[in-house]
């Protein structure tokens, strides 16, 4: 657990510093130094009385009682010193920089377990090992660089790999990026990703709280823990953005080297950050310009002004923009005409907003301030702003960071003369000021964060289903595939429509069914092997007398001891399919049948329970979605039915998790009804 | 014309150059300057006798022979300036950066076309105007900065955009990637990108020409010159990568305005790309890392060896490169065993190469030695090596120069601390190094460049077709839509399978025409509009016993006056179609037939002509593909026929360019054939 010593230490010791910069504890050392940490600083050397000018002390014994320890001493001696710590110098907060735990051998797990219990035993919070350590505003607890700027409303990032935390840092803090806090959880023996998410969800403050997390994670080991936090976070404003790595085969293989654990199946990563609300990066140069998105007023809807001196960059960007789901609206009208009047012949306001090469911080003023209260059909403006390098553009740059400051709707500066006017850049970054130097990077990331959906409620209605009904079907029910009268009953008690059928042996009997059933319907001998062969089957059967009729004449074909009846359907083929998956519980899986799953894997997935609302965005995700409102004079596919049958299955997985795997495969789908015609169930009890 | 006084000037003019170095006039002669220009240099300025330290003329007149004017005046003061040096004082070469011509208005247009005519008349070289001018080894002809570093086997850089020119350096020479010559081509009066090409071709020398070339275009005026230039150089060796903006519809609207011309569409642009073996970039940071690939050695296949000492970049594009085509392959083996002997315990030798954060110059040497010599599933190595800020790297970066100088295989640097060991960074680039800042970035760039194919042979061989028959009928056809027996001629003549069909009124002629047509087939009668409600309609017709029996019973039905006979197909529903495409020629579209043209849109398009192998490349890139090789015990679609039919349409769109649409939709597939069922084709002569 995070602890007040963790966060805000009074005292802090470092075990193992030095006056070797180039080594993790004389850097760590420095840092704290540098940055000027307020409380006791104390060094553990067994060689020094004096370290980098901070009091040492040979002998830990010798030591007062201190806050946190930060550790960068060999692994072999770490439990013993954090024993003494916390037992004896009431220390309740370690971070562990140093390597040789379990992600080494055996041995240094056996090392890493012993200071779990230790620290846990005196409800302590233990960072680490084989991190970088802790970044904020009360100290700079890593032994690397660089420090970024600290900003109380600067991204919390945590990071479950110490040097690419290092890196992301170096591709955001160029870019004016700052940070509120910085965890590198190394084994996260104690604490990983999703316990410091939850700390940070817990103790979320909405006037004080950082509103931006940043994550890094090779894999992800509390799903649930992870989305519960997530998604509680965005819900209460938050913006959060991930790289989750190893998202190939060949990438789990890297992660697994990388951290000896294995890496979760991808599908079921992107379900659960889509269900979070979360954004998904690939790599670090997009979470770096997610993050500085972030940093902005959040973008309402889809139109965005491009507001530009130089036209290239401008339909660059609006290419990025409209293929990717936004929108830069023609603005036009006696506003426009207006605004037009004010910027230089030849310029445009036809958005992009094109005031030349030759236009004036005052006229971008003026475009801004229109774009801001006159133009109804925007929601945010990009203003694309370098040099040619012939003067400085400081006018342009504050004029900018004040109408940032004034105007409701967000702006993003694409500032792309990182050389020309590489000066005016860094004195609009000391501002607090962000800048997005490549205008494709920025409008790819910006329809990303657009795109991504809101996080799913927290509590999801499920379907009205006949609980003791599943739970006695599974209990009862062996490892291995269901028997078709057990996949019967338990899709029943779902509510799952199947193909209704039974079988009969007798003519009133037969008869009875057949009403039950309802027309038409398809009778077929029980006891032929080759049906067809024989003249066992008839299909779309429309009247009692027909079913009389066919009966005497089927019973009478050799072998033959029983006919069956089933419902006759028609309709389109769609799927529906639900797996298990390693601590993330049930991916549900819906798509159009046959060939759209075998060649065109037009799948979408989602993690149970679903609920309706985000049943409906699956089936609307399907690239084959026109298929199911009906193209072509085609009948559709009853969409509230199709839906209700993929919260209906998630639900099913809910309430008997033993189901391993289910396939309803094919159902048939009119305008009237989804109804299941094949349908496969294994269980696998744990 | 490009001539030898634009690219090598013994004598240089600035018309119009001052001493304020915030002006055009002011700054070309600065950078004319600080370039060292070897040759004789002069201003005029009806002010000044000496501007910069250069002498100046007040009267133009008193200006000696020049090679090269460059032109920072007033558009009105142009054309005369420019017909007294063409015509009086031998200048066979001009450079306007004076905006106020075409892009402007009526007027300006007059004086520019007054200046074409002017410099055709001497057989010069004109450039712009509205540019920022020309850079090359020779002298720096731009007003702009950054002046990056000039190397002849840097890229040749064409940009139609003269502020994006800038951009793009400015993202390029961070990277340290060079330049041999930069032509900012502004209003393209005399040369556009595709003349500039077409010199570039025309005049290529394998010896000491730069074998990189990119473009900047926001339309392409003269697509089969751009497609002819491009797939040549290529050819001879050289990799061009290409942004061409206003693929969107809104981003269209922003090239237009921005430039006075129509965007092409966008499918066009793609296809004559691919044709020419162009890769097609989205941005300026794409292009820029595209081109820093180029830089390196070719990869020669697609087994990639991601060499590291931090895990987390080293996950993440190995998800790149997967995700994207690409392989990390395995690596193993007693040599992979030698290897790992020399590494920390810990290292990983697998692949990724993960020699830990404490790994040495001296391990990585071993280890990319052995990826050259040893492991032979390895094409290319990309090395990730930052710092987290605890000691310098310069010995890991020099080894890393040499290595790259010796090494068969090409080795990528991703350096990622470009704040912690940023001089180290220089001191590498400085050697005329190449760094990929972020390794994801990289990745997507590596793979599309290896899977932009190569160029389509220059002579495509075209399938045999009746080209005297082709040209008759649409000679002879008017504008519109044809007839069907125009279209049948049509497509017999081009050798395009179809539907046999015929009609007869007498019993002798249907039995001929059934034999002709050959069984099974389907009868109509001609003359009632009901065909159906009539009886008039037999399917799936057997032998010349029912043609015969059926047409004594048709030839009864009210109204009817004769029989069509026509083949009964069955197979898979597939398409082709063709559309003309202003300046481009001819687009030919392939597919499956349907909803996955309506819904799904998975069409493949080429220009024409298309050769054999062409076509097979689009079908077997439809995501549909599956469905053509055959699945779920389908019959397949026999792709040899497909493809020549793709071929037979593109063949004759180029015999009969009058064709303005067609569509043949659907044809039928099966594993024998591909035949055409229905067609509709359009002509429209210009």
């Amino acid at each position: 657990m995070i602890n007040e010593q963790l966060l805000n230490p009074q005292s802090i010791v470092v075990v193992g510093g030095s006056d070797d910069v180039q080594k993790p504890g004389g850097k760590v050392l420095k840092n704290l130094i540098d940055g000027d940490f307020k409380g006791e600083l104390f060094v553990a050397n067994p060689k020094l009385d004096e370290v980098q000018g901070i009091k040492s002390f040979k002998d830990p014994k010798d030591l007062p009682n201190v806050d946190l320890a930060i550790l960068a001493i060999a692994a072999k001696f770490c439990p013993s010193t954090i024993k003494f710590l916390a037992e004896e110098r009431n220390t309740r907060a370690f971070i562990i920089l140093s390597a040789g735990f379990s992600e080494e051998n055996e041995e240094g797990a056996k090392l890493e377990q012993e200071i779990v219990d230790t620290v846990n035993s005196v409800g302590g919070s233990l960072i680490g090992p084989n991190c970088v350590g802790v970044l904020n505003s009360n100290y700079n607890g890593v032994f690397t660089t660089p420090i970024p700027s600290l900003d109380p409303k600067g991204c919390d990032f945590i990071s479950g790999s110490g040097a690419t935390a290092v890196f992301i840092m170096e591709s955001g803090v160029p870019k004016g990026l700052s940070f509120s806090s910085v965890y590198s959880v190394g084994n996260s023996a104690q604490m990983g990703v999703e316990e410091i998410l939850k700390y940070l969800d817990e103790s979320f403050d909405p006037e004080t709280s950082s509103k931006v997390k940043l994550l890094y994670v090779e894999n992800i080991d509390k799903p649930e823990m992870l989305l519960k936090h997530a998604s509680s976070l965005i819900r209460k404003g938050c913006k959060i953005a991930a790289v989750k790595s190893g998202s190939s085969e060949a990438g789990s293989r890297a992660a697994s080297s990388h951290t000896g654990a294995l890496a979760s199946s991808d599908v079921a990563v992107d379900a659960l950050f889509k269900k979070a609300g979360i954004v998904r990066c690939s790599g670090r140069e997009e979470l770096a310009t997610v993050a500085s998105i972030f940093m902005h007023p959040e973008l309402e809807g889809k139109n965005i002004a491009v507001i530009t001196h130089a036209g290239g960059p401008a339909v660059m960007l609006t290419d990025a923009l409209s293929n990717n789901g936004l929108d830069v609206p023609h603005i036009e009208g006696p506003k426009a005409d207006a605004l037009l009047e004010k910027l230089y012949p030849g310029s445009s306001v036809s958005n992009p907003i094109d005031f030349l090469a030759t236009g004036t911080a005052q006229q971008l003023g003026d475009i801004i301030d229109a774009c801001d209260k006159d133009f109804d059909n925007i929601d945010a403006m990009a203003v694309i702003f370098g040099s040619p390098g012939l003067f400085p553009v400081y006018d342009v740059y504050d004029l900018l960071h004040e109408k940032m400051k004034e105007c409701k709707k967000p702006i993003y500066p694409i500032l792309p003369s990182v050389i020309n006017v590489k000066d005016e850049i860094e004195h609009f970054l000391a501002k607090g000021r962000i800048n997005f130097p490549d205008e494709v990077v920025f409008g790819n990331a910006l329809a990303k964060v657009f795109n991504t959906p809101k996080p799913q409620p927290e509590e999801i209605e499920m379907p009205d289903v006949d609980v003791a009904g599943i739970r006695k079907i599974v209990d009862e029910a062996e490892n291995g595939y269901l028997s078709p009268e057990q996949i019967h009953a338990l899709l029943d008690a779902a509510g799952i429509a199947r193909a209704k059928e039974g079988v009969a042996d007798t003519e009133e009997e037969v008869v009875a069914l057949a009403k039950e059933i309802g027309f038409p319907l398809v009778m077929k001998v029980v006891g032929p092997v080759h049906k067809s062969d024989v003249g066992g089957v008839t299909l779309n059967v429309k009247d009692e007398e027909t079913v009389r009729s066919e009966f005497k004449r089927m019973m009478q074909i050799k072998d033959t001891y029983a006919v069956m009846l089933a419902q006759m359907l028609s309709g389109t083929e769609v799927f529906i399919g639900s797996k298990r998956e390693e601590k993330f519980g049930h991916m549900v899986l819906c798509g159009l049948g046959g060939i759209f799953i075998e060649v065109l894997k037009d799948v979408k997935a989602s993690l149970a329970p679903i609920s309706t609302e985000e049943a409906h965005e699956m089936i609307q995700g399907l690239n084959s979605y026109g298929i199911i409102k009906g193209v072509r004079g085609q009948e559709p596919v009853n969409e509230d039915r199709f839906a209700e049958a993929v919260t209906r299955v998630a639900a099913l997985m809910k309430i008997a998790p033993e189901i391993f795997e289910m396939d309803l495969n094919p159902l048939l789908g009119n305008k009237d009804a989804v109804t299941a015609v094949d349908a496969r169930i294994r269980i696998e009890k744990e």
